[in-house]
């Protein structure tokens, strides 16, 4: 049995969205998994009352599978990371996370304040050792399958060395959730030769190309993102630091709003687009996990739908039943020794 | 009278795509302008032999508009950027820019080793005071008109006075090539807020927000961008440092192949999309100045088909009749003692 909380409070359509996205998530989960719905229980209460009634098709044993646990306080989109940790002590947030620190609980679903979600699972979950700071390991829709590139947002300015623990995160992350056997490691650059690149990039690249335990295949360029591919083979994992994948992904989720203006123009009519866009969309590939955590921290965009926050929650399952967190703290201590640090 | 060298022996389709070129440009440019086509004349020589004895449309009077200067050596694409200045000084390259600078030329445009041609056009054309390093201006197509992106791979380390700098050459450009007064320009970064970014980021924000002689709108995000708008209104010019700019460029060109896959397996036949992306169509943009050195040096794609050597040569009309390397001289030498250096 997995127990998966959620913060029912977190992100820009909560509760509604929240809830929902809850019920067809049982829909789906095997049987004996366990909704842990984090919040204000009269809000709870209500809007699974509301959306129940409604529903046509909600999951006959929703009783069993859900539970209430009260949180009286609730961070705003608005509130600085700290206050997570000590402003709102019984927030939504600290509460689902300390639910899982406690051993009560696999793993925290969140469409709140990202940065908040940052901060409080460092600060409850803590890091593995080795690790200065989380990651965040978002999927990048490509022609192939969807590559992961980390960090995307949580470290804006990165040394080569914490370039290099991220190859190790994204990699396991490959292994253990998308099921990918040896993935395929790439250093973004901007050219393929090892000298191409900033300095701390230059830098990251000699770590990583005698770095045990990974298969760093070198530099990759903004182009061989959207392809999955370069001319070395398939992509799986992308390494850049968090202020270029945050801009590379606030960009992606712009383009096919574009693409569809554009065809639109041309006289393509907007419903034969909306199906083809589907594998772009980021709700169909739910939560981005917060890598490097004791634990299991999935961060859901804060405009979640509830296809989001279900998916979220699937994300959440598998990180729990494939042990990442520890594959990942044992991937750290193997190679902490002989690694690039040495 | 305008006189535009182009490298002929410059890219990957030189010198076919370069004379084909060539001679559509020709075909457009008003009467009384000229282009020196820079190369081994016995090459040029037969190919355009070649060319104007098959095309259906040569204008008339090519034999006078067209003028053969002769280079001995050709930078190839593998070369280093060195051996432009000291290795082969008589590079279609070189010679090209000396032209320019010696009263000769008016603008100077190539396909061929764009590392070469900025050490080339630095070297040759000399800097404006004050700069450290010229930037590489890219027009990226959006939902509105095109955006312009600066630094787009010149520079991979900047500083934040760099980027500011890169503000005021983008701003000139907007105006002089693309006809946008008082152009809003918009520093990337991972949220709108000052606060947010990386180090140096955040300095060149605080440096711009007091910055005289400039429409600085604040921080944009990489959604932003493709929409061409932001929610402080239109945008004209993005400044980031050359790693983010050059990711991005190679990214947003592999974008459309990605779509075209995705709309093809959707059902919509690959003819019908062709049209809706040519606006996307690096090649319909043309060259990329290189902004900062003393007179104009255009760069385009090593790929370029004569569609966008057509293109980089109305670019180099454009900033040569625009006088825009002379604005951008005297926009930096006006606010030189009252801008962020102070």
């Amino acid at each position: 049995m997995t127990r998966i909380a959620l913060d029912a409070m977190g992100g820009d359509h909560a509760p509604a969205a929240t809830i929902a996205g809850a019920l067809l998530a049982l829909q789906e989960l095997p049987a004996g998994h366990v909704i842990q719905l984090v919040g204000r229980p009269e809000v709870i209460r209500a809007e699974l009352d509301a959306q129940t009634a409604n529903a046509t098709a909600v999951a006959s044993d929703v009783g069993s599978r859900v539970e209430i646990v009260e949180a009286g306080e609730v961070i705003e989109m608005s509130d600085k990371p700290s206050v997570a940790i000590r402003g709102k002590p019984n927030s939504s947030m600290a509460i689902g996370l300390r639910l899982q620190a406690e051993g009560k609980s696999d793993a925290f679903v969140s469409a709140g304040n990202t940065g908040a979600q940052m901060a409080a699972s460092a600060f409850i979950l803590r890091l593995h050792a080795g690790l200065n700071r989380p990651a965040i390991a978002t999927l990048f829709p490509t022609a192939r399958v969807p590559v992961v590139v980390l960090d995307s947002g949580a470290n804006v300015d990165c040394s080569a060395d914490e370039l290099a623990q991220f190859a190790r995160l994204g990699a396991v992350y490959a292994e253990d959730i998308l099921g990918r056997s040896n993935p395929a490691v790439a250093l973004l650059s901007i050219g393929e030769e090892p000298e191409k690149g900033n300095a701390t990039v230059k830098d990251a690249h000699q770590a990583l190309a005698t770095a045990p335990g990974i298969n760093f295949i070198g530099n990759v360029e903004g182009r061989d993102i959207p392809m999955g591919t370069c001319d070395r083979g398939p992509v799986d994992v992308v390494v850049c630091d968090g202020f270029v994948g945050n801009v590379l992904l606030k960009f992606y989720e712009a383009v096919p709003k574009l693409i569809i203006g554009l065809l639109a123009r041309a006289g393509i009519p907007r419903e034969k687009l909306a199906g083809a866009f589907e594998g772009l969309d980021y709700a169909a590939h739910g939560g981005a996990p917060l890598l490097g955590v004791k634990g299991v921290s999935i961060i859901c965009h804060g405009k979640s739908s509830p296809e989001a926050i279900k998916n979220g929650i699937w994300v959440g399952l598998r990180a729990a039943e494939s042990r990442m967190s520890d594959h990942i703290g044992q991937r750290l201590a193997t190679h902490s020794d002989e690694g690039p640090r040495a």
